[in-house]
């Protein structure tokens, strides 16, 4: 019943003796160099801020020259580019898987919003949300911008979707869209990897949050309090 | 039926012969005169970001001298520092009112929570959530650390007694905690004050949505949609 295995990516496949095998393999390599470089680049950033960190620090990181780190980015600026590209293209995919999905509005803004936890969580999150987008160039910011803003519009639509669908109560899309979306952000703010939760068990805990809200039990009989004598 | 017109803060009341009435009306001034200081400070670090801010800048925004502006505060750092108290004493103010109040965990919990979007929708909202503590030296950062933390322990415990009395479901609330306080805390990223909403009204759809979340109308019927063809 098994299939033969097929060669995954990382393997030399049938064409191995293809005269650009090399170049496919060198293109390959180039790609997980330069994400190397990000990925580090996005590590240091997140301990010591944007303003305190040097090519320098990226390459010695890496235990490489700074001429290596210029053979992979133009420079500082481009770097902090990447990071927040890193960060906001899994959130991207996730929107767009969730235009696919069958579902109710709430069942698919509860897989975005997973793949957005999930992002925050990553070492791209400090990037993404507290570097400021000033130290862009006005392309690069313009650039992020208009991705943060398709994330943003593509978040209300499938609220409305399930305002439409009767899966989510009436709110307004907009200030609803703002709220999940600074709770979610604020993840890079307290969140490090080392914590007891893992980045999947935050994404469920806010989905369930954002879900049902702070709703009692159905028949609980909430008990007020009298005030407190000063 | 009308009473008496009583003396306000800011009329001479029955003591102005006092010999102490003209030193009362100095300090009354200085401490009138700092506060313009601090949100002006507060106004600028939101405009150009606290690092693009000069003392001069500040002094010029004031029609004053930079002596003028050191009669009041000691430096660039200490402004920061007040920025950060004038934001977090009414969120703190609003935690203890809330603790002298009746009602549920839940209503005393709405009463902070609009507290605290007035406080981030507020000019000193820039200064508490998208200045760097690190610009703080190790004593101011550990005192605003400390009055952070106490905000968030009074969070929690409001949701800790929602759960006990019932008016709140089942949560983990550190979680629920730093959600909510994500979201309000994001509002210093996006509400600027010449917007059509108040920030009464930003409060009270934060309030809904925490309190609700995305719960459908009872008895809705949600129709989920089949999955797109690629």
């Amino acid at each position: 019943m098994t299939e033969p295995r097929r060669p995954t990516q990382r393997e030399p496949g049938p064409d191995a003796a293809s005269p650009w095998a090399g170049r496919r393999r060198r293109a390959r390599d180039h790609d997980l160099k330069r994400e190397a470089v990000i990925r580090t680049a996005a590590q240091a950033f997140n301990e010591r801020g944007y303003h305190h960190t040097s090519l320098d620090d990226i390459a010695a990181a890496l235990g490489v020259t700074k001429p290596t780190v210029y053979y992979y980015v133009a420079n500082k600026e481009q770097l902090l580019f990447e990071c927040f590209l890193a960060g906001l293209t899994p959130i991207r995919e996730a929107l767009r898987a969730a235009d696919r999905r069958a579902g109710t509005g709430r069942d698919r803004l509860a897989h975005v919003i997973r793949g957005y936890a999930a992002a925050i969580a990553s070492e791209y999150g400090w990037c993404m949300v507290r570097a400021h987008d000033q130290d862009l160039g006005p392309a690069m910011r313009r650039q992020i911008n208009l991705l943060k803003s398709e994330i943003d519009q593509g978040i209300r639509q499938l609220l409305r979707d399930g305002i439409d669908d009767g899966s989510i109560g009436p709110c307004d899309p907009k200030l609803t869209a703002f709220a999940m979306a600074g709770a979610l952000n604020w993840i890079a703010h307290w969140y490090r990897a080392d914590q007891a939760m893992s980045p999947v068990e935050v994404a469920d805990a806010f989905v369930a949050f954002f879900e049902r809200g702070l709703q009692p039990r159905p028949r609980a009989q909430p008990a007020a309090r009298p005030a407190r004598s000063p």
